[in-house]
């Protein structure tokens, strides 16, 4: 018997809760059954987003809500900043490019945060930039790009937007969308909302609707605008992915049964026990600066190939990780701790780490970084 | 306790063997334990789909799927016939409109099923069009429009193809995509299928890939062409709903056990009961002709309001139908006989119209309509 650990920054794993009330069966979204769970649904999806408006719920990966963040907002010849530090910043650029979206682009070394001041310069060149693009937590490096900073430089800005995508972020970390003003905020259900792939949220402030209401691309199947109607009236636009939010009401619950506060505390705790665990043991942590609390990328050790260590953690120990993307791949490995985790998924991780790593001859103190993470996820005397 | 029963054309119920299937712990769709699954599934999905060509697999809705067929093969200024005899057809429309396509609507009246010669004309009168879109079903009115006619006129033309909506008919009656030429055959997960709302799955042929190399509308998220190369490598453009695709392999493997000719030998006997029965309880079909074998839709008797058939059918008996839309609305209530449906499914769905509609003051003989199925759902002597 190999027991399995999915420790991957996404799928993550769900709630056996969770899959319960998946499992139930099907129900019709337009009977009346299924009105107070969808009214729960967005309410606590608003508390989730600590935002006042709708919170759209789609039905697609989070790469559809990153498509609807660009073809509602902008028209062909529009001007748009995307902050590239990884694979998913790199997303950015290629969906406003798909849709005639002229794009400057801010290139961030992979491992680093963008400079913010960069992004005020860009700006003040050329007012006519309609909007940011960011990941709030790119997930191909690990890092955490400062959302609060980028919100302080847009908000004062007439008609720019900031559109942050949150999808291993929302959930793990704060982030105030009213209060700091990300105006279009996406995220996606296999993060920290510890469900399967298969929904996109998007949250969309009065100043993203203004835009909205002057862009031209075309786009049916991801219209906000005809979701947010449709939201209104209680209702989606197309046919929901049902099971999900039944799924999602329970998730829902369990979040708020815990607190917003303490949501973020646990993902700080596991982070900080992880990365300390990781330094512990003698090895390196890949961002040079603002590492994200939803995963930890670990640099493979010198002469060691982060391929290898991925794929050991598997075949020997059970525990799916993810590699390295790009030109990173074989020069990282990365572990989550975001979602359904607690301390002992950690050390789990930590512990199977160092073992991968001696098994591959490369010198490491069993224990060491376990033993590290251990004295941080102790309650507090 | 009031038991439930879901009759709705969509979703529509899932066997409890699937809903266990999916409740199976979340696996990652990049490591190794999910390549069988997936090869498993787009070769059992060719199987289904009556196909050599791949069957792409979206994490979305069935009208996801729709705009794909539209935005991956017409550009702005391209023309097409939209075949437009109900809520689904006018949904073509929509969205060729949306993607700047000139369309050529073809409307047939709710009840009717297109006659192919008015195809056949206008396909004469502008050889430059280059895209007809039908729906083998219509859910809204329930009739199949022909599609082998349609094929045998659109087949011959080099260019144009055939675009065929099967969201409510893959699974349920034949449609032999390579044999007679269905270019584009689109369908979604929770009809037939038997699973939740969620996935939508699209057939190509090598006759509409030519013309998607031509095509210039925006397409990121619902991009056939990346969509297939990735498939090639056993694998999703984008993150794939990866619980659905556990669901699938079991829907799958119950259809292939079944056989496709049994299955569809079901639906055909079902239908023919339910329609045989509506009429011997003296009510009356919608359907002037062509009635789909994946629901019935009829009339509300004179006096009698179809809205209030429907709420009572819920309210008093905890059957789950489907109203009229749009100007059918109060006149003609629909019920579901596809996916995982057997000859009791028939039996109840007419004992509770017939009780119902008596319910509500119109003459009817209880038994009457039930009786006439059970003669039909009798194994043959």
């Amino acid at each position: 018997m190999l027991k399995r650990y999915l420790l991957a920054p996404g799928p993550t794993p769900v709630p056996p809760e969770v899959l319960l009330a998946m499992a139930r069966p099907m129900i019709h979204h337009r009977a009346p059954e299924f009105d107070p769970i969808f009214a729960e649904v967005r309410e606590n999806l608003k508390w989730l987003f600590q935002t006042r408006n709708d919170v759209l719920q789609l039905a697609c990966s989070g790469t559809g809500g990153m498509e609807g963040a660009v073809s509602n907002f902008l028209s062909p010849g529009d001007k748009a900043i995307c902050i590239n530090g990884g694979k998913f910043g790199e997303r950015w650029t290629k969906i406003c490019k798909t849709f005639g979206v002229q794009v400057h682009e801010i290139k961030v070394d992979w491992g680093r945060a963008v400079d913010p001041q960069m992004v005020a310069e860009a700006l003040k060149k050329d007012p006519s930039i309609k909007a940011v693009y960011v990941q709030a937590s790119e997930t191909s490096t690990g890092v955490a790009h400062n959302c609060k900073a980028l919100a302080d430089i847009v908000r004062p800005l007439g008609e720019t937007i900031l559109v942050v995508d949150a999808i291993t972020a929302l959930g793990v970390f704060d982030l105030k969308t009213d209060e700091w003003g990300l105006d279009v905020v996406v995220t996606g259900s296999q993060k920290a909302l510890m469900l399967p792939p298969g929904m996109a949220f998007v949250s969309v402030s009065d100043k993203a609707w203004r835009l909205a209401d002057k862009a031209k691309n075309a786009a049916f199947y991801f219209n906000f605008k005809r979701e947010r109607e449709n939201q209104q009236k209680n209702q989606t636009a197309y046919t929901p992915a049902v099971s999900m939010i039944l799924g999602l009401q329970e998730v829902l619950r369990m979040l708020k049964a815990e607190g917003l506060a303490n949501v973020f505390a646990r993902h700080a705790t596991l982070a900080q026990a992880m990365r300390e665990g990781v330094k512990a043991a003698g090895l390196t942590l890949f961002p040079k600066e603002s590492p994200s609390d939803a995963l930890t990328t670990v640099t493979a050790p010198e002469g060691v190939d982060g391929q290898q260590i991925y794929k050991n953690l598997r075949v020997q120990y059970g525990i799916t990780a993810a590699g390295g993307q790009d030109h990173l791949k074989g020069k990282v490995f990365r572990i989550s701790h975001m979602g359904y985790a607690d301390r002992f998924d950690v050390i789990t991780a930590l512990a199977a780490t160092e073992m991968v790593v001696k098994g591959l001859g490369y010198p490491i103190t069993l224990g060491s970084g376990v033993g590290r993470a251990q004295e941080l996820l102790m309650p507090k005397a």
